[in-house]
């Protein structure tokens, strides 16, 4: 299980939510030692906007609390909307092409879940990512395909309606593969404008997802697991719902991907 | 452009050919400093058998002569057969799972050469994997690419048809493309027991190929370019040709892939 | 907590105490998940001897369980004496320099402990090692310097008398610095011949240490902390004690650091 | 030999001198290629001052032009003073630790160059670091024990006396060691605020140092070796000089070590 977390609001140093002492994801990261989670040792990434429209993406295989070069990145580093994701992989060989978030022009997208039997139907799911996105397609989890035929999908002109097509997409592969559990998903992705935040499973265990505004640091942390268990704001998020973060604003919608089945009859084929 | 070695013989420390001062793969990489080749800074990769049928293997992306690593399995591993492989990207990121050489199974597979606009027909490249060997798909390389559906097309049973079949329909991709070179290969493969080798282009620059049998060491040196350009041995491998390596016995015969264009429509379908 | 196992006797290969599925040591090293261990995750090593009086020497900076690489040598090496090391760091960044096993000509030393205080009194400590093997030191660890210290005090000549000198040096150095605890060490080593190994602290809490016979493959396993809890044969060494395993033969004996504060008057300066 | 690049100025993207196409360090470093240059693929860094009066930092041990993480930071990050360093090693293995630039408190600090026989009094030339710096020493290498003896001496309060004098040190002892050259040297370091630069050598062969003003970008570049061939503005700074940039001002003093010899004997001992 992967936990991640991300920032809109005021500019803060990426280091107050990734790596300050006692309450953060890199602590989370190490948790294990004292039994309270599983370990997330198997690659980090953070993706951050600054100076251009495109994020700026530092990703690598290590531990995340034994990279330093991450902690003087986190220390530097002040935006108003980044995300940050540590990785626990099932066995396999980690690669940074493997590693969250991935980028796609001015979008990042990170993600903790699992679609049952998904190598099964890997190269199935591939077909929906269209020709010039697959040129991207670096790694080969589901994540990152997951993200990619949202993207073909039209995410820029509805983020909602396109990640709700593309997980019922591979929700149904799923079904039809019959591994389950089929679909769980708590996501979080952003165009450098607005946040975006996904919680949906097609069983009863949806992976966790909550958020806060924070008066002190004026902004909004969204995270798969509360870092910070001393305060008591942290909401939860309910399950089938989808948030978007942007200013002081935060919205929350139901998040019904079986709905695309039929709209999808009414659209033409996107490839 | 990559460089290779490979060695069938009585068991040969692996640091002979591959480190071993002045004469050597690693050595070459390094050529650049004397402005002889291009730098091979871009990973390497060994794959050597030795107690088990299947073939060890360590690829790691730094550069080979600065691997203390790979120095040290080198100096230890006493192998009757060995394949050695330095890479040379062409900008693009480097990662563990697109070096050289690749291994299913029993088998082995490194390559040095280009198939024109690969990048643009990919996906459809990947098709012709067959779905259990697709699972094992790590990387995004022409070259994997190329071993994998060699290996479907019947590796074990015709290692020269299956290689042959294997081109074709890649370099029929390409020509279909219309981005040249259409297919340019100088590869090695093996099981284990004998060692193969191709050298082919579809236009009239094949990448070298050369082999010596060594007296000293009773067995056969293969490789992309000489390594010992004090030696007069070496032998150039002619264009179009397939190599088999087994004991003391060297066999070259004509390497064809288009005949198998012909071949193909009396088959069935292998997926 | 670092953790440590060795092997001395009929070839085994690595991979059997290694990495087999639920008794090994990459097993432990993810243990966390059970809640039962701290987690090992900042870098591992191997060594082991086979066709050179010279160990082969693997390490990285990764977690044990995620390299591929170190799948593979495990599969594929079968030595008669082997060592394999899985650390954790307390926080630091990891460096392959700094993962153990330590090499120094035929001899290789891995080990689990601290000396108090070490940091303040790192210089002073290195001027114990002797010109020519400080040529060689590459990280800055006390498991390194112990173990140079060692060698230049005749490890060679006397491998028990050398390591309580070199302990009873840096415990008196701790003492002097005065944070403790000034030495607790369950460490391992060997010229490729005898795998000798100590288990003692200047408190009452020395680092567990653990051997058992194997019928089944013919050799002595030697453990930080038994692997494998099913069964009940292992064996704790007591605390003070110095082993030595050749052959089918063990013997333990006690290990007496502060006797050599006396006999240290009595030799010339080793530098 | 390395190569580094240095900015002081109005702030400026990082890729504008790491990683412009045709035009920078990285294109440098591949030039072996093209028969001009060494090859510089062991290992690069920056670091840079933005949100903080201690610089970031970010290091690895691939060659630069293959790293993503390095290109988009260097897209991402806008500094008025950073610099860069690529490495090229003389066949020992690399390690994080012993790439440049190295970072202490708010200086960094870079280098190109050589003590003649310093693995030889490595352990002498450490002593001159003082206590609570050598905490710090985290690398084996020439360069970052003569950035920290620096330190000691007063960088500070007095850059180029400091400088000066550390230079004169190792000088001295690579006399007394009689392995030469004495000393070579093209450096860079700053506080985050003024930049400095050091050409020097103990005989006739300085390394190359170079600097220009850019009214496009409105600040100073300085290079061991001109990255834009096209652009003749390039000037060189005469061997034993010292270079301070600040603002739009530029100062270049006589930069002579030798004179310290005399100044040492009426400080005290500085530990």
């Amino acid at each position: 299980m992967c936990r991640w977390a991300a920032w809109q609001g005021a500019p803060l140093f990426i280091s107050e939510i990734l790596s300050a002492p006692d309450h953060s994801l890199i602590h989370q990261s190490r948790e294990a030692s004292k039994c309270k989670t599983a370990i997330n040792a198997d690659g980090f990434g953070v993706a951050w906007y600054d100076q251009r429209p495109e994020p700026g993406l530092y990703r690598d295989v290590y531990p995340a609390w034994s990279d330093p070069n991450l902690r003087s990145i986190a220390e530097q580093v002040r935006s108003p909307l980044f995300m940050a994701h540590v990785r626990a992989s099932t066995g396999t060989a980690t690669s940074r092409n493997n590693c969250h978030p991935f980028v796609q022009g001015q979008w990042a997208f990170m993600h903790n879940g699992q679609i049952g039997g998904f190598e099964g139907f890997r190269r199935k799911a591939e077909h929906l990512i269209t020709d010039d996105l697959y040129l991207t397609r670096k790694g080969a989890t589901d994540s990152e395909a997951l993200f990619l035929i949202a993207c073909g999908l039209g995410l820029d002109a509805n983020p909602k309606g396109a990640m709700e097509h593309a997980v019922d997409l591979l929700e149904t592969m799923s079904r039809e593969g019959g591994i389950g559990p089929h679909m769980r998903c708590a996501a979080a992705f952003t165009d450098g404008k607005a946040l975006y935040a996904v919680r949906y499973a097609s069983d009863d265990l949806a992976p966790s997802l909550f958020y806060q505004w924070s008066e002190e640091w004026q902004g909004w942390a969204v995270v798969s697991e509360p870092y910070d268990t001393d305060h008591g704001n942290w909401i939860e998020v309910p399950k089938g719902s989808f948030c978007r973060f942007e200013g002081r604003h935060c919205e929350i919608t139901p998040f019904v991907p079986a709905q695309n089945n039929t709209v999808r009859h009414f659209e033409t084929a996107f490839r």
